[in-house]
């Protein structure tokens, strides 16, 4: 079970890496097992597809039952509750009200020397054109991330968004997945999920499009299919996800029920899952303690809580707040809770964090699924580097320029005087000079 | 030398395929000579870094040599080239002109739900803490790659942007990247190129600090050590970089010679280049092609060009502009030329590439030094995916939410509901529950 509260300053060096560490993935250590995998997807296509979908998820699929039916999903609207039909429709309204707000504008710059010659620049956003949204099935199903997957994608303006769940072993896919990816307005649904979903859908196959991103979480091996996929410049991807993690930032003046039942509530999603508190109160580290050893016997998924908490979660006392800011910056946690007096003076300091839950009344529940922000973010300590899923994340620049005779003349001085010094690449000088000696 | 203009209809798949294809970088047969050289440094360090650059650079550096003194700077201010100075320096106004522009604003949005409760929710963008740009040494030495990279990461907000860049066999860094780096704003350069360079800025040693991002071009090696450690969750880093690439577009109102022009001068770079013209008018096609032969001979890189132009590139004849349009957007090209009679309307149906040039009198070398756009772009078809260095390469964005209890009451169903249906997540219900009950 968790440990006892500790003082963060008396943490040996060792500790201290235990905790800032967490249970990381190894990706380097899976990859020699998915490039066979890979490359039997890109040279076969379908059937490479259905052998590693019968062998992993021992399912015997067709080729013509790789994408989901119409009347299938149809059917499932039916057979799901009315509460979580409406859920979902609640969560679709949500996300989109927020990621709107997310849109770029184009740029155009109109500019002129001071010696004469106008020229014009900008930045034009283009929606990437195909792209694939990845959502593991297997023990659980998770509609809600169908939802922060395509839904981004959806506004972004993407033309063909692929959905991609494996299929359980009856061989069809979740009715609430179905259903959510129909109201996020996903284009379509394919029954395949693991390395081959990934390598399918980065290189194609006789019936499934290749796309240009693919976004959402996996297991060990679907993450480094993502990276390693990649890294050779095929497909771009969100960044890669690991087990969930929360830090909490709390003062005297915080609940500490709340604060323990948000420990709780992150661990008990996988045994690697990460859940610290970090706190300026002894006596609340105190409360939140005894909470946790009461409350989490009675836990419906004990097992799996006691793992967490006792690998990687911690309630670590501060001398001040800006102690704990310092902490979690360094943490860089993926979700973050800020309960303390003025949780929005903590904010201001926090440059590391997936999203940032304030106050009282902003469990991490309410953005996993309603509040409107995206659930798919940094894990690991890779907020220090990356952003969560956003209308960006779908998104390419495009810059340009136009220039009149006059602007390229005010300029041709320094771009000939820097392509001397630099290859001297010749013929881009004269590329400057015989547009200008010929007007 | 270059083959005679060929329409694009009629070349066969493997042809087609090829001019598509370019010399693309084939990251993953380098890999296995790259991970030793990444072991050794992330476990020795310095020592590493100073073994590796002896045996690929030979150049004997002292471990209190990795770094330019600022003297050294102060001597290379005096030593450049006056014009060159000048040159630099107006560089830099015009990328901080327009990159300035390309700025985000926080956003913050205050809702309340129809049946009362207000909540907030927004994002804040915050700058990397400490970057890496590298900047290739070796044959030519590229102050202004130095300046693209560093100006965008300035105006983020990057608080620590460290210059790598190969020493040449004197031991030192050309005295006009020394000026670059400072005039844009680097904090530090040292002198450690290859794959050292960038195992460095991903571990950190005893003298380098660890950053959170490396951009900028290299070679095969470099590009590969950062696909290999961003893969691996270590760094961010920018799209691959390989040989640079030209697409035109051009009707039979544009001018033949600026076109053949702005062809050598793209081939004139490196072997590998590629520099393809796309035209809707035959006769333009057959001029740029008599221009090519006549011209290229008399090229003081004449060997470079020819190789380049024989295996990359291509003169293709189209039926209309929209051919030719399809064509562009299929194959994404990193510069991209359109010289029609309405360029603009052109450009409006573009979505794929990296920087685009309209018009006459807007060649490649503009944008590669003066204009102000930034000219580390995604090639080799990674325009599909990628977008170019800017402002937001070196930001990143977190959410926040801030709920009232009324407002997670007008949720809290939905939440359940979806907790319910997922895990069921008792203790996402639980941490709902409790806040609810309390008040």
């Amino acid at each position: 079970m968790i440990k006892p509260p500790q003082r963060l300053k008396e943490l040996n060096k060792k500790k201290y890496e235990k905790v800032l560490k967490r249970s990381q993935v190894k990706i380097d250590e899976v990859i020699k097992v998915i490039i066979p995998i890979i490359k039997e997807v890109e040279e076969e296509g379908d059937e490479a597809v259905l052998r590693w979908t019968k062998k992993l998820d021992k399912v015997n699929l067709k080729r013509e039952e790789i994408f989901v039916k119409e009347e299938r999903i149809k059917e499932a609207y039916k057979r799901i509750k009315p509460e979580v039909l409406k859920a979902l429709r609640r969560m679709e309204k949500q996300l989109k009200d927020f990621h709107i707000q997310q849109k770029r504008s184009n740029l155009i710059s109109y500019r002129s020397f001071p010696d004469g010659g106008e020229y014009q620049l900008g930045q034009k956003f283009v929606p990437l054109e195909r792209v694939g949204v990845y959502v593991p099935g297997g023990k659980g199903n998770y509609p809600s991330t169908v939802m922060m997957g395509v839904v981004p994608a959806k506004i972004a303006g993407v033309k063909k968004i692929i959905l991609a769940s494996p299929p359980s072993q009856n061989g069809e896919v979740a009715d609430e997945v179905m259903v959510a990816a129909d109201i996020a307005g996903a284009d379509c649904l394919i029954k395949v999920g693991g390395v081959q979903a990934i390598a399918a859908l980065a290189y194609g196959t006789q019936t499934i499009p290749s796309v240009d991103l693919i976004v959402g979480p996996g297991n060990i091996y679907v993450t480094a299919a993502k990276a390693y996929l990649s890294a050779i410049g095929k497909i771009a991807i969100d960044c890669p996800a690991g087990p969930s993690e929360i830090l909490i930032i709390a003062d005297e003046s915080a609940n500490s029920e709340y604060i323990a039942q948000d420990l709780l509530s992150q661990a008990e999603h996988d045994e690697n899952a990460c859940a610290v508190l970090v706190t300026s109160s002894e006596k609340l580290a105190r409360n939140v303690y005894l909470y946790l050893k009461e409350k989490f016997v009675l836990s419906a998924r004990k097992e799996i809580i006691e793992k967490s908490l006792g690998n990687y979660g911690a309630i670590l006392i501060v001398d001040s707040l800006k102690e704990a800011v310092n902490f979690a910056n360094e943490f860089a946690p993926e979700h973050l809770e800020i309960m303390t007096e003025k949780p929005e003076k903590i904010f201001d300091k926090i440059n590391n964090a997936g999203s940032v839950f304030l106050g009282d009344f902003s469990p991490v529940p309410a953005g996993d699924y309603l509040t409107g922000t995206n659930h798919i973010l940094p894990t690991a300590g890779a907020a220090k580097r990356f952003s969560g899923l956003s209308v960006d994340t779908f998104l390419k620049r495009l810059t340009f320029q136009s220039l009149s005779k006059e602007a390229l003349s005010s300029i041709s001085k320094d771009i000939i005087t820097l392509a001397s010094q630099e290859g001297p690449f010749e013929e881009h000088i004269n590329a400057i000079k015989l547009r200008l000696h010929n007007f």
